[in-house]
């Protein structure tokens, strides 16, 4: 398996989904579980000691700890993804604002796509194929700009 | 010992002993340590599991999960004092905003003596020593307002 | 008795309803009232003074002086609840930037439930029953973790 | 005496001395004293209750309840005055956002002057000789605006 | 007349019948006109200067420019109420914030409600009959305070 | 004349002197003034009815309603600069938020130098010489981090 | 062509109609299209040289780098108009706060009017005829005002 | 080359630093320059079509385009530090705010070492003496977090 996708609750599964289609789409295997780092700390640990993914994707709202203290116990590169709420700005500054030696990678609110993006970039250094569907994604997108220029400037 | 006072960091130093010069005067007994959430997570586990305090402070700054991760390990009342910097948000909200089931006592950005005496107050519904050196203290607050105004409008 | 709940006002009464499915759960005792720290201040006043609580939960929004109030007044641990509003920030920073000498244990917004919790881990430092009734709290917290975690994973 | 000034701490005596240099040049007679409302309550309604004030200016940091408390207490105008600190918009959103029923004039940051000149300007509707001092006091703003603008434009 | 209410634009009007209805209760004589600061400066300065009252309350949102405008040119005290929008804190900030010499009295978000009391409150200050007025309005408050928490407590 | 510099107050020079020295190196000419939308209203107005400048540049801090106030009595385009302060998002938000119909165009916080370019860029559209001048300080720009790329590289 | 608009994509459409219907109604020219700074970067290269646009609107929302990254390749002014979402904040300062050198125009969130407006001023100084229709546009602003007063002044 | 350093401006060096020190001590190599995306958008566009790197760390302040800038131009992953200022939550948003599509890989503010940190865990994956090299970095930050509770604990 390449990915762990880790959920602070049930309620982050939209931005999970957003996640796991690109995943998906790409071709890279992933696992996805919830484990809260503040209800479930030991399912947490055990869960970090016995993944055998190479990256992992950390999806949190509030006090978004969970991508912190997964990147706390493995030395794997960890993807943090703020969820949104009545502040937004908590889960913003706790995913980012980590403490110098224990780095996550945070991507925007609610950004579950660019988390696999993001993971499926670093997966590519080593593996072509993704880097191959990586650039077809990003050729989609930029053909859907295109398409919808014309649409506007008709 | 009554009180375990963590600190994420040797820089939280400085709000730390605001704490204990409060529980020095009140007698109350305590020890403190530094354990980082993210730089030494099994160290918070095996501090939780073998501390018999009945009340933690956890202090610390930036994304700030020592209090929550403490709160997560333990069933006895967690108080969690964020420390100034670049932000203090980050601080705050991620002391304060916990999800439901796991709480956290938030005290003010770096107001360890605060911390302090709610862990005093906790400790004095079954120590009745403890509320009569409250009661003091609040009394020298008071007279020191009173000195105060009297000097400003001599 | 041993928690009295004080609301700002009628529509803080869902936050309070958090609290109070909490308390009954672990079997603790409350009383809930209104009394609004800038309309009826002779009201907080009486009710401090006369409440034979061991533990206040205050719930109010926009600028919460109230548990600031009632914490100027006992020597008991307040619990302040910020409620939500337009701006959310003016009720978190009221309730948690209390100056030196007055602690309020601030939870999140809307947190009543957090509240109660931590209600029930300090009248658990002297009353084992309650201590109980958490773990048991706690570990169903985790079950529905578990079994989400489980059916995301199918 | 026409004005009550009441600062929370001691600490905010440089933003009060802004509003009584301003209260001594336009003649209008005040007191003023430290009354915290959180380590002072009682001192803080023993003072509104014999206070013969017309107008009260309450100066205070942090979450500021002061002024509401002063509020609550009076039928008097009550003009708050939020004191610069760490985060600043805690001072400023507990004096401004006060509930329904019970208004505070909030003026700006460290703002004492124009908390003096809001005083004198309500003050000045019954006497006279106020609003002429308060037209002379902006007619000597006016011409620094313009010396000013003269040697700049030199 | 007594009281000027000026809105910004007509999408204000709800927060001025929240300070119409105020002034109608209490007896106060109002006048209520819309001028913007920046779609009808020459409006705003023809109202100031025609106006013959003596409170003005500026009702705006945004970059909320008004209050300040109006007071500029006038002598008389002038509360601003900031209204609610996509941020909040633009019209908050633009209303409190004013430049040493220039008060504006700020009252909370959308609080057309404290706009009039505390204009009714300055000029109880030499109109006994409105001095009634208010401590009925409060009582009322009370009263309802008390009523809500015996329905809560019941 | 081209160009029209107003300070809100004499202490927004530093950032002003930005905007001069710019202007003064691509030989736009300029005038220079203080005058206070909330001090000096009548001197605001006079100046912009009878300045001839084809653009202006308001300068001002905290609630910032210079840049729109002129932007109110003019059809010309309004550059405003909000200053630094204990807040900064007062100034910003103020400068930004203008009303629909109404726009000031806004530069970022202190950027003096930023309004100036944007001026010069504006009056470049009718003159081709000041578009010269604008290529040439763009050039040096560039060589500038050109050379000190090559430095920090070596 | 004297505008071009671009939208960093078809979601900002709404706030582009807003300043498409002015600039048809005051007779200005323009173009518009989609052009991502972040999804296709060589399409933004290639419109800034393309276009023979004597200003540019740029409307983006999140990490708004679009009106940055036109600036950085054109000398004509560019205005830029941050879009809503669920921070604004973010797209406000990214705006606003452009470096040293390269000016951007920001205008308020959302005020596709205001940029449209912003242009025409522009394009006045050397088309009468602009200046003319301005004109007009103000007076029925002022116009719907003084009917408005009227109406709730009845 | 393994890891592209780009700053913004000379002035980010200090946080660079911070990240080149981490990345001489992993041994991984690295090059650093300077290329703004506003004032030399060319060099950043030659820069990420000539540079043979896995990874690219992109260091900013202010309206912080630069990261996505780049993130726009290559497949590889972009990790992005937000560098201090006036206001820090711009340069913060602007670097995690990420429009779907193209991810940016934030760290926190300031947090050059991080950055660093984060680049070699990804180059890990497939070279495992950096792997071993990060174990001893985190060995190290644990061992002196011991060291340092022992000296407070003393």
């Amino acid at each position: 398996m390449s990915v762990q996708i880790v959920l602070g609750s049930k309620s982050d599964l939209k931005v999970a989904e957003k996640a796991t289609a690109v995943l998906k789409e790409l071709g890279v295997s992933y696992r996805i579980c919830i484990a809260s780092a503040h209800r479930t700390p030991e399912l947490v640990d055990r869960l970090v000691s016995e993944a055998d993914a190479e990256v992992f994707i950390a999806i949190a709202g509030l006090s978004a700890a969970l991508p912190g203290v997964i990147a706390a116990r493995t030395g794997r590169p960890v993807i943090g993804v703020p969820v949104s709420g009545a502040l937004n700005l908590d889960a913003i500054l706790s995913v980012v604002q980590m403490p110098p030696g224990i780095p996550v990678a945070a991507v925007g609110l609610d950004r579950g796509e660019n988390a696999a993006l993001l993971a499926a970039q670093i997966l590519s250094l080593k593996d072509e194929s993704i880097a191959a569907g990586l650039e077809e994604y990003r050729q989609k997108l930029k053909d859907k700009v295109i398409r919808d220029s014309q649409e506007v400037d008709a």
